[in-house]
């Protein structure tokens, strides 16, 4: 039966994904003899807690003192924007209550669990645990390996090509290898990251926008890798952040309002030093990264092993020769899905 | 560790959703010595099961003999369009099989994992269970219930009315509470379905085509019931199948080519009788209904409790009075998203 409540505290959980963040998404149940009696989850960061709402919702509250409370993730145990529901759960008497998943923020950490262990409440804890995980996965590898939640995205032809052979803006335009419902898809992409990141070569070349226009939402904060120094101001993606590895390039969009300019130096073997450039996305609170390319930049976070879910369009359009892909090597498919002839595939890294 | 090959299973699985129907959706994996060494999906009706294409996987075929078999749904024991699965397993001598869920098809339904044991074949049932049957829970809900699986959809304004007051066609167009991004959402959602019903009604007042415009796939089949056998063969969702309960009209639809006419008794308490349409339309290979209404629709399917899912959106718009939509009782709500301004939920039947 615990898994039965949990499973209602996920998809409670899961209603507070639009403005949760950047908390994580988090639901609650209370339980009085086999009988849901409250409900909850954090409907906006700086609001109440998903145990606070789900307290709030029992219309006689002397049933608490013998409910089970559910919750998708461990509750805190620190004053931050609101008071620890650790805390709450102790006045309230609640017997008993029924962890998803640890929260690994440090603040809290398994502080929350013993903090009720303390005061006499029984704790069982992960019911659930891998969905309660898998839920906030980008919240857990934020706050785990302090960079953002890195998401590839690219579209290839049927030959592997992502783009014609284009050395300059008078080659002409970009392939189109994504239809209307795709790119939709790839806007609702952009509307649920953090940042979006392009190389130097497609800014210049595809001159994009990088906006959210197809689908309702926020655009996400723009970022740039210039290794040449040569973007010119007046690119769309501009005002953005630039990683530029050009150390002596006075570029002009340096003093471009909104645009902040990161100086850092590539490593001594060449290679792209995308952790430290993750790292210092995650201290400007970047939680989730979209990387749109081009296949270069893709290659540097797959062979660097910085990345943890890709989505890749398989279009039925040959080119015939053309820029390559990128290799997805180590990635397993773990969903696959035909949209209007464009097969679209989600991978995440493999355990090899 | 049999969850996690089984969650393996399920991401296979589900790389089948385009065109494994009228089959289930099925992944399978075959672990060695802890190391996956073969993995399979069921990739489209009439084609090789996903126990099949997993066992041919296998590059070393002695492993076998030594492997465990994962696979999300009971192994057949039936030749359909091809031979079983079950004499496979045990042909190849696996030594054991870990089944997600029964399958309730009466041509299986136990009768796999008998076989299995039978052969000396060591079997678990209930991994991942309640995940493997909601995957396929349409499906399920087509075998076990002898009716399709039932979704109710509309979108109503902030003021709870899906339309204007309108008696004639005169009156001018239908409210748009929808939005682009929704409608091509809608569009998805009848592209999933096999078919799609309203009630005539709204086939009159606002002439629907009913087709898969603004998503890529199919459109489903259309489905109308006729109260008052004044529906003119013009419309623009002929050819259909109607149920008319106006027993003694002869509407001119009756001779559309592709249009079949099932005529059918209202109940003596006057409600609409669903229960034997929704019969009639699982023996023509319905699994999967959308009912778009109207709201009167909405409400005989609700009140008498045939229906497993509902797409509720909320438009910011208010009309100030109208047609008031059906009102959802026995409800809860399983999922919500704000898309563009527009809150939708996913609901699905309470226990109560």
């Amino acid at each position: 039966m615990d898994e039965c409540y949990m499973r209602r505290a996920l998809q409670l959980a899961s209603c507070g994904r639009e403005h949760a963040a950047p908390n994580p998404m988090v639901g609650a149940v209370v339980v009085c003899d086999g009988r849901i009696v409250g409900e909850g989850f954090h409907r906006q960061c700086g609001g109440p807690h998903a145990e606070v709402n789900a307290i709030a919702s029992v219309r006689r509250p002397g049933l608490l003192e013998r409910s089970t409370l559910y919750v998708t993730l461990e509750p805190c145990a620190h004053y931050g924007k609101t008071p620890p529901c650790a805390k709450l759960i102790v006045e309230k008497h609640i017997p008993r209550v029924v962890v998803g998943c640890r929260d690994s923020f440090e603040k809290v950490d398994g502080k929350g669990i013993s903090m009720l262990r303390q005061a006499g409440v029984e704790v069982t804890v992960g019911v659930l645990e891998k969905e309660c995980q898998e839920l906030n996965r980008q919240f857990f590898t934020f706050h785990q390996k302090k960079r953002p939640y890195v998401t590839l995205k690219w579209a290839e032809s049927a030959d592997g090509m992502v783009d014609f052979l284009r050395s300059t803006l008078a080659d002409g335009a970009a392939a189109q290898l994504s239809d209307a419902t795709n790119l939709a898809l790839v806007h609702r992409l952009r509307s649920r990251a953090d940042a979006i990141l392009v190389g130097g070569r497609t800014a210049l070349l595809d001159n994009p926008s990088l906006t959210t226009r197809r689908w309702p939402g926020r655009s996400p904060q723009r970022v740039v890798i210039d290794t040449h120094g040569n973007l010119s101001a007046d690119l769309r993606l501009f005002p953005a952040r630039v990683y530029l590895t050009a150390t002596d390039a006075r570029p002009d969009y340096e003093r471009l309002s909104g645009t902040t300019v990161c100086r850092i130096a590539r490593e001594t073997s060449g290679t792209l030093p995308l952790h430290t450039i993750l790292s210092d996305l995650a201290q400007v609170g970047v939680q989730s990264l979209l990387v749109e390319g081009g296949p270069a930049i893709h290659q540097a976070f797959l062979e660097q092993r910085l990345w943890d879910e890709m989505r890749v369009e398989h279009s039925p359009l040959r080119l015939g020769g053309g820029v390559a892909a990128a290799l997805p090597f180590g990635a397993v498919v773990v969903a696959r899905e035909n949209i209007g002839g464009h097969v679209v595939e989600i991978l995440r890294p493999g355990c090899g």
